[in-house]
């Protein structure tokens, strides 16, 4: 059985980005940049006052003649400074290149004779932005392989652009097999138990920038499972199995893959929970098959799916963000599987909660971590702890 | 000037949940439960095997008769083991309460006249999940309040439901103010800079999920202020006004508000980037108006109007992800204000990024987190750190 290492290296290294396309801002949010974005202009465009107060031009004494005033906004590019000359300007207004300095409203003297000084006088090209020296025009503003984040799209949208190229969104589609599952809403015959991990599949994929999925459900047996697997993987970038892989009588996934032409890469991680976690390629498309049991599909999908999602959106295969928290809790026996468990994080400290057999999706509503333990160690309260959040 | 804890404090206090709709699971994401959830079924719903093995009823000897099996989905209910008697079962599967136990298919032996052996036998109940274990019909299941992620809305699918009340999503109106501003796709006039304020506001909300927004944009003339905030305050729950509300003389925000009915709580917060942040309130309208540097209305939105909306939407008043870090950085220059730097966050340390400036998105583009720095504190290379991410 490998080890949960190996499996996200096997994953990594089977994960290849997608095609691209163009799009306007609003709709790249959360994509991947698919080519370097050059700035098409200065930023600042022009030298601008970062203060209300007086642009000046120096001159012998420190008394100086208003010439009128420049607004946000405003062409002020034909306004020459001479010596002693001082103009009203507002923040973000166009600097006059003849200026010396901006002096900010509050240093401002009024003269009785309608002239102004200032007291204390600023520096050489104190309160001016100087044009392009946030970013100069022609250099690279946002690299290929950017995540783009509302601050970017602000960024984009300050340089003048209002589209761009970036990475296309995996096609989703997952599976829900098993005869004992019946829709949520309806009566509960006997012996079946309501489907849950199709709508959590699809929230979780949503959550991550996934709004589009193709559902369907299978019977545990080898045709329909077949079928179905066959129809899915004519669209599917990404297929999600959940159930049918463990190796009862009646578990046909890992034989209807193969009848697929899907290339099994690995079948079992030493971990708890999510041991029968199978993965598997098809060209480029990726198979997961997850446990049945709603809590250890939805680690599974947390621990692989996510950064093998982020690989194929054109970021890289990164991992939840991962913190060092305090343990609140102690686990004084080992586990010859290495652990994801189901924990609360709060301001640096860390409580892993009751409740972590894999079915129990009530634990997990209360979680926003998982708790990585190595096999065979234990934990004290009040140690440093590997904390997944998500 | 008031502190950011004092300016957390008075929003907090003047914000106040919205209404609640029923809606579909997959729509609730992310929104919060208006009542609690009461299971409607015991989970499991029947006793259920937790291995593919055998169930069996103890008897004088360690030697079963085998029945037939029960596969998960089968309805198991007249079944009935006497003692001695075991049936081959499934994960899943029903269990029959004459059971004793269920003996993983490890360790089954099969004896040569069709019997079977359980060596280890396991103890009473083992490999058996006991009718609602993860939870007892008519108990609360999700409490009101509850922010609904992938697992709570597979949890409430597990138990059979559909559809959920929740508090519902404010409405949020962004007006972008400047006569500086030009559309980004278009021609840069001299003097003029490109609006990308909305976009990222829209942006920014989207990822907390307010998608639904209404943009407009006004001149710096009090009359065009006051109508478009006034057309604004006809739906708006929110209303997020960029620019305008420093002391300049084409700052119009302030007085508009004031015409609009809006009652000032407070404006300016001793702060950086974002002193001239303004908050008011009209009835249950929330109003906030940010500087114009993007970077410093961006660092409000995430400071301020993150926990606000959070409220509205009947969450408790939470700010972002706070977390402690190391510093990679020294910031040795101590500020008479408190400060909220633009930082990028990677397993456990902390990188201050250069370009604090508050019109700088650049940085914010590369940002994951900022770090806050109190007031005359100075922090050195290697110190634990505030850190909140976003």
């Amino acid at each position: 059985m490998i080890s949960i290492e190996e499996a996200l290296k096997m994953i990594s290294n089977s994960t290849h980005s997608l095609g691209y396309s163009e799009n306007n801002l609003i709709d790249s949010l959360g994509k991947v940049l698919s080519e370097n974005i050059l700035a098409p202009i200065d930023l600042p465009p022009f030298d601008q006052s970062a203060m209300d107060g007086y642009a000046f031009k120096n001159g012998n004494e420190n008394v100086y003649k208003v010439l009128g005033l420049i607004k946000a906004g405003d062409d002020a590019s034909k306004i020459v400074l001479n010596e002693n000359e001082a103009i009203k300007i507002f923040t973000g207004a166009f600097c006059p290149s003849s200026a010396d300095a901006v002096c900010q409203i509050e240093h401002v003297i009024q003269n009785q004779d309608g002239t102004l000084s200032f007291l204390p006088k600023p520096n050489s090209q104190a309160n001016i932005r100087k044009q392009g020296e946030q970013i100069k025009k022609g250099t690279v503003a946002l690299e290929k392989g950017h995540l783009l984040t509302p601050a970017s799209l602000g960024f984009l949208a300050n340089l003048g652009i209002d589209v761009v190229k970036t990475f296309d969104i995996p096609k989703v589609g997952i599976i829900a097999t098993g005869n004992e599952l019946v829709a949520p809403g309806t009566q509960l015959p006997y012996g079946k138990i309501y489907e849950s991990n199709s709508i959590m599949l699809q929230a979780v994929l949503k959550k991550y920038g996934i709004e589009k999925v193709i559902l369907s459900k299978a019977k545990d047996d080898l045709e329909a499972t077949t079928t179905t697997i066959q129809t899915q993987l004519q669209s599917a970038d990404v297929l999600i199995i959940s159930g049918g892989i463990s190796v009862g009588d009646y578990d046909y996934v890992s034989e209807a893959l193969e009848k697929n032409g899907v290339k099994q890469i690995f079948h079992k991680v030493n971990q708890k929970p999510g041991k029968p976690f199978y993965f598997g390629v098809k060209n480029n498309q990726l198979v997961f098959a997850l446990p049945g049991n709603p809590a250890a599909a939805l680690t599974c999908f947390y621990i692989y799916i996510v950064p093998a999602i982020r690989k194929m959106m054109g970021g890289t295969f990164e991992m939840l963000e991962k913190i060092e928290a305090t343990t609140e809790t102690s686990i004084l026996k080992p586990n010859a599987r290495a652990q994801f468990l189901k924990a609360k994080y709060k301001n640096g400290n860390v409580k892993i909660l009751e409740g972590q057999s894999s079915a129990m999706l009530h634990t997990f509503s209360e979680s926003n971590a998982l708790v990585y333990l190595e096999q065979n160690k234990v934990i004290k309260q009040g140690d440093k702890v590997e904390t997944y959040l998500f």
